[in-house]
């Protein structure tokens, strides 16, 4: 089959490999309908050092072509959502819904497990990782779907941290898909006000149909002082930062209101911030968030994905083949696209 | 009056100084009953710079003895409780029960506000922050209602930052007064493991007597070691951090569950630490906390003090009179004592 490997920074190919097979009787054996390149797949492409090609991609949906022995909740011919985690759904990390620390469980593209970016995946733990979704591969449904392998429930992580409700004043930072899933999110939670920092019209213009209220261009010092504007002069009781870069972090710790909360689900591009009184001690700030268990939450957000009541897939503004997906990774980078979605 | 000054680190005297006098018509003149040193007052006795002397002591209970024009709740012959910071009462933040951050408000011993360690203290905004005991101060209960002007409302915000309840293991990090009562904290809010991390047996004694149920003397790997293997493995559900040193953060990130929580309530002697993937954002741990809002707490803690059911007192293991003020910083600094009381 083919699938995506990243041989070091800026460097995408398409390799043939064999095909995946059924190696544990808990595996299932899934051809894969849709995937999709993830703003976190651009950390890699930034600074990956030359060294073994490594598999890409962890959002996808599929079809079961085949299942092991133990397999129960999935069986051929099923559309499935693959979660960006895999996990054995028992453990008690899982039973509380935290299965991205499954104690069986890893990701996607890592330790003999392949990537999202091919034709087939083996998906090891099939009846805890996969989720059947009630529709055929031909589905218009098909790009919403795929949000809930990731970008969607990674948003919606980051808002359920938070504990956004009714009458919260919530600053999302970052425009990219996860940003603009985070304000869709606060929306479906009940924000009172939502302000987006982001600087991309046409994904601010998109953040605004998700639910923005407001949208604030500027950044550092000058967009603290628009979003304390905007809130009444204290900030805003939460913050999603859907960035993971340092400035996000110190933007956040900006515009917070004391005792607010600031939920991170962009991955840290740094080890150490700012804790101390001056920063989140002093004003009673918490600091939560991580990568997204959002197996916990795909059952919960499918049914307003199937009425129609959300349309989370508009994050998808190109679509390609297995083979344009270095090309793909290109236009993510030089953000010529929000997000891509790939048909193997 | 007398009143206890710090000239630098290691150097308190007894100076005498004009006594407070009503300012402002929202003031409230308060004698000393009973104050006390707290744990974070050595932090300027180690580091302070020689320079202007500076009021001490923010933990009093006292007799109001003359009020402003303005002040409404509290009246004159009334023993009264002064949390550690002082405040309106009405701003936004003081209705949120957030009063540490209240817009009006501030800290004794700072501003032209004098400290505890003292015969007499202004007390601004009075209405907003005195909370009048139904005692004479000749009460028995006077150690314990002391302890509700910093040390137990501070042990108990740890805990309800936490959202400690029914099944939680906890561990408390630290030995001195507020990590002993967010022992008792927690047990009060019903946690059913309680491990107390400190080394002095005379402390963590007491720290039984509260409802710790497992002691770790140890520290580093070792400490990390024994608490993962109390708890079956996996850490704690939630860690109260009652210290403020570096070591003390990395041991919370050591012994926490996945998922878990890190409430600190030691005044942080840093302002960097790590808070990325390998430490707070992989294991999705949530860190909060802050300056406790005592205020919020003194009427919720009260019943219980006064009905015996909880002494959290105990903490004091030596009285002193104002002019010992000096060997009392000394005893606390040397371990010679848990926590002194005074009595002006």
């Amino acid at each position: 089959m083919r699938a995506a490997f990243m041989y070091g920074a800026g460097d995408v190919r398409i390799d043939t490999v064999p095909d995946p097979v059924i190696q544990r009787p808990a595996d299932a054996l899934v051809r894969v309908v849709a995937a999709c390149i993830c703003g976190s797949d651009l950390h890699p492409y930034h600074s990956m050092p030359v060294g073994e090609a490594s598999p890409m991609g962890h959002e996808f949906i599929g079809i079961v072509e085949e299942i092991g022995g133990e397999v129960s909740t999935v069986e051929r011919g099923d559309l499935v959502i693959a979660p960006f985690a895999w996990s054995d759904g028992t453990c008690e990390f899982c039973r509380e819904g935290l299965q991205t620390s499954c104690l069986h469980g890893g990701f996607w593209a890592a330790g003999g497990i392949g990537g999202g970016q091919a034709e087939a995946v083996r998906v090891p733990l099939a009846d805890g990782t996969l989720v059947k979704a009630p529709v055929g591969e031909d589905s218009e449904f098909l790009p919403h779907l795929l949000t809930l392998s990731d970008v969607y429930g990674t948003g919606y992580h980051a808002a359920k941290r938070a504990n956004v409700g009714p009458g919260d004043k919530v600053v999302v930072i970052g425009d990219g898909a996860v940003g603009l899933l985070a304000v869709l999110s606060a929306r479906q939670l009940g924000a009172q006000q939502i302000i987006l920092m982001g600087r991309h019209k046409d994904r601010t213009d998109l953040g605004r149909e998700f639910g923005a209220t407001d949208v604030v261009a500027d950044r550092g010092d000058e967009g603290i002082a628009a979003v304390r504007d905007l809130t009444g002069g204290h900030g805003a009781h939460k913050v999603l930062e859907a960035v993971g870069h340092m400035p996000a972090y110190t933007q956040a710790t900006g515009v917070v209101r004391p005792g607010g909360v600031i939920s991170r689900v962009g991955v840290p591009q740094y080890e150490e911030a700012p804790v101390g009184f001056g920063s989140l001690f002093g004003p009673n700030i918490t600091l939560t968030g991580g990568p997204a268990p959002v197996r916990a939450y795909i059952e919960e957000l499918m049914p307003a994905v199937l009425d129609g009541t959300v349309q989370p897939g508009k994050v998808f503004d190109r679509t390609i083949g297995l083979d344009q997906v270095p090309d793909g990774y290109r236009a993510m980078d030089r953000r010529e696209a929000l997000k891509v979605l790939i048909r193997p």
